[in-house]
């Protein structure tokens, strides 16, 4: 059972906000270490501490940790109970939902995978019914803690209000998806942008945990990025950041469909890739499954339409390197099927175009399974949890 | 004289800075207000302010505002005593010093400008010394209530420590010259790239006032942009960030001094027009001026130089509006002699590439005087004032 009320986050001041924060992303930690980096008092952090122990979320273990030479008391760090509540996340695609079950840790407990005939909105929502059941009510017995749902789909989302605005791949215009998605669940639901979602869960439980700035590219069918700047994520005055797939990076390159020209995507998106290796070999039916085969076959043509694809990319890191410096760069995607034709010509663009102390910026280059993009949605549901 | 000990900021608390910061930059502003702004307690707002009003530095104005229907006591709005202190700030260019006095509202009340033969550090402190005097021991009077001046430089600048690491064109490398400044001044010193400092007076007293986001691009023989991310100052994790002039928009363009190729620098920089005018009209000798007058008076082949690095600035522009989405972006420079030839090319090239809603960012271009650089060195000068 779970005490506290509504649908509300669980903290309610500032500072409990930032301890629960400081736990769950980077504990356990001492309270001496916790008032040190929040600028909090020691009286200030046991205050705000007290009911998130007292509701379960966060637990004393044991006093083996001093803090220092001559310190008094032992220091009892705090840590998350991990099964104290868990999160189901879910990614929607235009043709499956993969969905998990995580912990407050963001450990996977679960998964489950549905098909979809039928991207319209009634037809998903079913299934979706279908999947979180599948996922509660088998052996995990994970129902009774589970209250939240995170849900992650491509296109224009609104986090603030569960709607999706558009969904290019799902042909959805102005869904409440949340609202929708709560009537049939009955769970409270979160609702965000996929690369969003999966640049959440790199900086809460990833490689990103503790940058005060971080970027995550991912690249497939479109190429997108999600950027943590100052420490918060980058949602962009006016509805659009993280285009790193529309940054022109040759003025005299192949038109893309958004108006633009040259843009990373309409030279490395896996459409972009297909269109350029059908051209080269001839073959109008090739896909990027045999564009894949023959490049890593030796095919040096279609090895030609990866080194191209690869280099924009690079070159658009370099972009998101020169503009907001970023701590470090993750760079996968859908899988990154064709992550090893693309590595090592991303990395060439990334440093010839990256400028100066810039080019000191670590690049992880790996895939990426479609089961982390449903974490990234279960982690925005934890971060519900916190007050904004 | 001034009460208020060492050199330190006169905020201590995260409240009074809060406080200050928001009257300086938004007031004048009720108490009521600011605590509605701020999150704080009434009792906290009127705390915080109580140093400052007893230091002079914020004033009550005459209570003539009320605070909603049918409230009891009216409002004294709180307003920054612009008079209370002074801030010299100085642009340091290859050839040229140029100086500011101005007040707490950041208004200039004096201004002087001091040539530079000998680019030298010893030489750059001597001239500055006499910069200084001149300003302050005018017809203002402004020496007794002066005590802070900010120096901007263009180049690789530390404010933290008040180092000049690299400055290309003083071939300045590793100048302690915040504590050089002060030993000759005897005025506490801070030290900020230019375009940062330019962005910072344009964050807190110009066109960037309130937005959680903003963009400043500079036109001139480097292009640079200063950037506003969630509330501050983007400055990189690597010490780069806001490099507009080193994003790769064409990949046949030509090399540019950074390693790069078909940067927006490469082909819109001043030495970059004046290459191409001089290869266009076969005239070795055709400096800036001649480029400007030329295209001016119709010469077509000169004017599509200017139309080429205006599309560049554009499509750079649009790498940032598609990355970080700001709120506004004001494109300006040394003046911007150009400004008229590059306008609406400018225009072309970032409405082409902008993504879906990002073209509604607003774009001003305008010229900017080089005062106005001036400026924002103590524009910084008076962010000192409030603590980190």
């Amino acid at each position: 059972m779970l005490t506290e009320t509504g649908t509300g986050a669980l903290t309610e001041t500032p500072a409990a906000t930032a301890v629960f924060t400081a736990v769950l992303t980077e504990g356990p930690l001492s309270r001496v270490s916790l008032a040190r980096r929040l600028g909090l008092s020691s009286a200030a952090v046991t205050k705000a501490a007290r009911p998130l122990i007292e509701m379960g979320y966060l637990q004393e273990l044991a006093a083996t940790e001093r803090t220092g030479p001559g310190a008094g008391r032992p220091a009892s760090p705090l840590a998350v109970q991990a099964d104290r509540e868990y999160f189901v996340g879910v990614k929607i695609t235009g043709d499956e939902l993969i969905g998990v079950v995580i912990d407050l840790c963001a450990d996977v407990r679960a998964s489950a995978h549905r098909p979809l005939t039928d991207p319209g909105v009634d037809a998903v929502l079913t299934e979706l019914g279908h999947l979180v059941d599948d996922l509660l009510d088998g052996p995990g017995g994970y129902r009774p803690r589970t209250r939240r749902l995170g849900l992650a789909v491509s296109g224009d989302v609104d986090r603030a209000t569960g709607l999706v605005r558009y969904s290019p791949f799902l042909q959805w215009h102005n869904v409440p998806l949340r609202e929708r998605a709560a009537e049939v669940t009955g769970l409270t639901v979160t609702v965000e942008n996929d690369v969003k979602a999966l640049t959440t869960a790199e900086h809460w439980f990833g490689e990103g945990v503790g940058a005060e700035s971080f970027a995550l590219v991912t690249v497939g069918t479109g190429i997108g990025c999600g950027l943590v700047v100052n420490g918060r994520l980058v949602s962009g005055s006016h509805g659009v950041a993280g285009e790193i797939g529309h940054i022109g990076v040759d003025a005299t390159g192949p038109e893309c469909h958004c108006g633009g020209r040259g843009c990373v995507e309409a030279i490395a998106g896996t459409p972009a890739i297909v269109r350029q290796a059908r051209q080269t070999s001839g073959r109008p039916d090739l896909t990027m499954d045999d564009a894949v085969a023959l490049a890593r076959a030796g095919d040096e043509r279609i090895g030609a339409v990866f080194a191209r694809g690869g280099e924009a990319i690079g070159l658009g890191i370099a972009a998101v390197a020169n503009l907001v410096g970023p701590a470090r760069i993750v760079v996968s995607g859908e899988g990154l099927a064709a992550y090893d034709l693309f590595e090592r010509h991303i990395r060439t663009g990334f440093e010839r175009q990256a400028f100066g102390a810039a080019v000191e910026c670590p690049l992880s280059i790996r895939p990426l399974p479609f089961e982390q993009w449903a974490r990234g949605a279960a982690a925005v549901s934890i971060q519900s949890l916190v007050a904004p």
